[in-house]
């Protein structure tokens, strides 16, 4: 079926309900970045693949909505279709409310599947179409009519995290949520964030891609915690261990009802900007609602010590993988074949050597020469090309390990490449060791960091379209908050203080669009200093240890400053990896990692 | 009348009417950061001078919060007084309704002028004090029965600025209020703030301490313009052009009425943070109030291009100024007695000389040795020193001028400093250097900027208590808003983008309490670079024209890039100013911008 015949095939059902427009989104039930394949709804009806996007559908048009990293790719893949792209946030384009708002007449329905949506998104369309009296319907998934080959729901075997990985019991975790819970004066949590629920759990799943969750909701009070899952997905040990907590089980179909059977006069937390509208709109209108972000987001994002101990052990595991990757690259290139998709498939043998190695923790992107221009770019059979000299290589992987998650990216100099190239490599990496560097203290946010990476690029006059930094879960999401470094700051930008034990992602770069796109990123531990008069300062450790690639490094573009950052960092990538080399591989570490004047 | 008496006698009142605590803050009716003399309550109260501070009286005893600027001063000044010092910010120290939450019984009352406090100031103490059930009652004026000798409300006469030096009449910076009326909606929107009113205006006066302004409340409609002032400070002139765009006057007193007057089912446009308590309760309660930022703020701090031309010019003549200080400063010291109070009136003398001085902005900071570490240390007859060789002497002083206003920080070195001194005055320059240099798209905001500032003295474990910028009007406030650098961000915190003709300090600084102060401030214009594809890029132009101290700055210590900055800006001060000076006078200028190697 093609994209204009699945449209038409919805504009049908649309038509018997009597919608003006359709709106299908990325999201699971459970707002995940990335969705399982039975939620592949808007990539199946549209054509595009990228992990963010809105597909909006009218009677007589469409149109998809998705963010800076996708506007190459959207572009492409959109470009033999009815379906019109907007580039988020460019100057003359229209929100997904501004759109409907003008293409909308009086009295219009919108409809959508009101699980898949958060009310916030609802909110937000129906402030600015107040005027004209729309309405919204949540209460059916069309989709589901026109997709007959849709896949199942995933209900794979749920896994149990050791406690000495973590360092915090489900128990003592449920203790410190309910603290959170008395002093918002809550009687209910609503938790429908399935990493919030794999955390207080210290379960995990496999129900995601590259996301180790399982498919549930959790329902707690001051004295029950009922977990919805598929039960099936849960053995007699898990089950018992759980019941042990206090934690009881229901049907994952079962959250609506229990919601809807909140006692009235209860206060109610549940953040509209995560739960589903459907179970937003099930909570009983004579209760009060807490429209908060879940105290989860905050606790999961501050690592124990016996996480961040493990997560340094991933990132040596993933390091010596990395780095063999780049050494095996760089020294067989133009030897034998290798495109893209071998080359990441190298990348991922050399991963799953490591003892641990669980999968990867998003999809890799290897993009060579102008690919590297797409910020989230995925080789395909249809892109897939052959690297040779004379071009870089960019490198953004990660994977999972039984001691934490990984994400790392690195641009490789393939044979010899142009002086431009080389100055924007610098340019970006300037930026990178700058943040890298940061000494601040307490109650600084990313918010206010994020220029140490972007000043040397501002002052060249380019920039780059999307967040310097996330933070990246404990055998989890890749991407979680509530930290990042981004200067841009809304009403409702959350901006939290960088504390000790977050990890969060430093990775400037520079996409020249055609030619060639740098990156380079390294996830780095926030820790505290020393405590001086005035204040505790804190500092960022790299846990990243790959070195950057000599070959295209320009020394004379570097203060000494910079300079120093760089051999420092070189420096204990040699001590950490070495141990784990021999041989040639070995004496070649030693040369990439030699300091450079 | 000591102070301990004043308390008592204010106690007395108190009692009388039962209330358990009395609130004296520093503001007047307006919210204004100067007030006039009559408004000093909280100064003839405590006894502290400072120009913020937070007087809370309860039967047994009394308390004063003021901030990091004034720490060292305020102990200074109630340390013989029975007034308890409450520094804020600082660990384990309450805010003020934290205070009167745990001292108050429950059902007191707390009494206070609510023409003194915000409205959004008594809800955050209600708030906070919500399970004592306290009660409020703002309708009296108690330090009045005590201050028998209180001067009378300043009532100066009011002086109009030519359009010429604004560019925008009276008439079409109404229309443009207007607009933002329709926008949101409001039929009705309360003026109270003093600079505000004189923006609109296109009027000055002068019943505020350093600053041109005249006591006024304003009520606009879409068709009516009201100014509540004291008629007679307007001549017959300044009343007919006002008439002639549409304002009518009436008593200054009749706000209170005309506010009760507004019809039912109006919307009302009234900024809770800045409006007084008690006009915002004579809002009808069947009205419906937009509580929001004035639209005036963010107008009046872009400048226009009348405006930015005049301000240059002002800076010259300020430049002028306070290089022939430093050149009389530097070269007299040791041959005559100068303390920091006759230097101050020195410098006086030379700004005066200058064509279309109007007076100081803000009370001169003239602090020798230790008194540099008061953040805003005012000398006075009992800590007035004298100025010798052998230590920093930070200036910190701003000038009105027909032409607009300024605020310059320098700090000298008189005679041969010490090494210590030297590095962290090189330190604070780097920062100072590096914010001035930053060069950012369209879009960004102080709070992303101010980093840069700190960053090398962040790298040093120190830090300075206070924000490193704020707006500074034309011929009106020197601090206004909204745009300010400083990393805090809470949620009250507005952050606005820096836009072209918006003027902002950049003056970072070290304060070592009971040894020195360095603070380097330049004013600054934010202007608009090229445009590339990344955006629109923005820059700071330095308005400030006076050299830095290069016998305090250690070269070495900075970087390449720092020197380049810093010998560009000596080039365009000797540029600058060179056309007014002549003989040894213009040698030494010569001398002391020449590049730095």
């Amino acid at each position: 079926m093609k994209v204009n015949e699945k449209l038409d095939a919805l504009r049908g059902f649309m038509k018997e309900r009597n919608f003006s427009a359709y709106i299908i989104p990325t999201d699971d039930f459970h707002g995940s970045e990335y969705v399982g394949e039975y939620f592949k709804a808007r990539e199946f009806m549209s054509g595009f693949t990228g992990s963010a996007g809105v597909l909006v559908v009218l009677l007589e048009s469409a149109a998809l909505w998705t963010d800076g990293r996708y506007f190459i790719q959207a572009a492409e893949q959109l470009k033999d279709s009815p379906v019109t792209l907007m580039r988020s946030g460019q100057p003359g384009v229209p929100t997904v409310a501004e759109y409907l708002q003008e293409h909308l007449e009086e009295k219009s329905v919108i409809g959508f599947d009101g699980r898949t949506v958060t009310d916030r998104f609802v909110q937000t369309i129906a402030k600015k179409t107040d005027a004209k009296y729309i309405a919204f319907d949540g209460s059916e998934d069309l989709v589901d009519l026109v997709w007959t080959e849709r896949p199942p729901i995933s209900t794979e075997p749920v896994w149990e995290v050791d406690v000495k990985y973590i360092g915090q019991s489900r128990e003592e975790k449920l203790k410190c949520v309910r603290e959170k819970m008395r002093d918002e004066k809550a009687d209910v949590l609503l938790l429908t964030a399935l990493d919030e629920i794999a955390w207080l759990t210290n379960l995990r799943g496999n129900d995601v891609q590259y996301t180790p969750v399982f498919m549930a909701y959790m329902l707690l009070t001051l004295d029950k915690a009922q977990l919805f899952i598929h039960e099936q997905i849960l053995s007699d040990e898990i089950r018992h261990k759980l019941t042990q907590a206090g934690i009881t089980t229901a049907p994952y179909d079962g959250i609506e009802q229990a919601v809807r059977d909140i006692a009235d006069g209860s206060r109610v937390w549940s953040d509209s900007g995560n739960v589903n509208y459907r179970l937003q709109h099930s909570i009983p209108e004579k209760t009060e609602v807490i429209d908060k972000h879940s105290p989860i987001e905050l606790m999961k994002a501050v690592k124990t010590k016996q996480e961040t101990d493990c997560i340094r052990t991933a990132h040596v595991k993933d390091g010596v993988a990395v780095t063999r990757f780049m050494h095996w690259l760089k020294t067989n290139v133009d030897q034998e074949k290798i495109t893209e998709m071998s080359a990441a498939a190298k990348l991922e043998t050399f991963r799953a050597h490591e003892e641990g190695y669980l999968g990867p923790s998003f999809e890799s992107i290897i993009a060579y020469g102008a690919h590297g221009a797409i910020v989230h770019y995925e080789p395909t059979e249809q892109t897939d090309v052959e690297i040779v000299s004379g071009g870089l290589c960019l490198a953004d992987t990660g994977g999972h390990y039984r001691e934490g998650t990984t994400d790392v990216t690195r641009t490789f100099a393939i044979g010899k490449v142009s002086e431009e190239e080389k100055k924007y490599y610098t340019l970006v990496l300037r930026g990178h060791l700058a943040l890298g560097a940061a000494r601040f203290p307490k109650g600084v946010c990313g918010q206010n960091l994020d220029v140490l990476a972007r000043c040397p690029l501002w002052e060249a006059g380019v920039d780059y379209n999307h967040g310097t930094g996330h933070g990246v879960g404990f055998i989890l999401n890749v991407h979680e908050g509530p930290q990042r470094f981004h200067w841009r700051i809304s009403e409702q930008t959350q901006c939290v203080p960088l504390e000790e034990g977050m990890v969060i992602s430093n990775e400037p770069g520079i996409y020249l669009e055609g030619r060639f796109g740098i990156r380079h990123e390294n996830l780095v531990l926030c820790r505290k200093q020393e405590e001086t008069e005035y204040g505790q300062f804190m500092y960022l450790e790299p846990l990243t240890m790959v070195p950057f690639d000599r070959d295209a490094i320009v020394p004379e573009l570097m203060s000494d400053r910079e300079l120093k950052w760089l051999n420092d960092y070189h420096r204990k990538v040699y001590e950490t990896l070495s141990p784990y080399f021999a041989g040639e591989e070995l004496a070649w570490l030693r040369e990439v990692t030699a300091e450079l004047n």
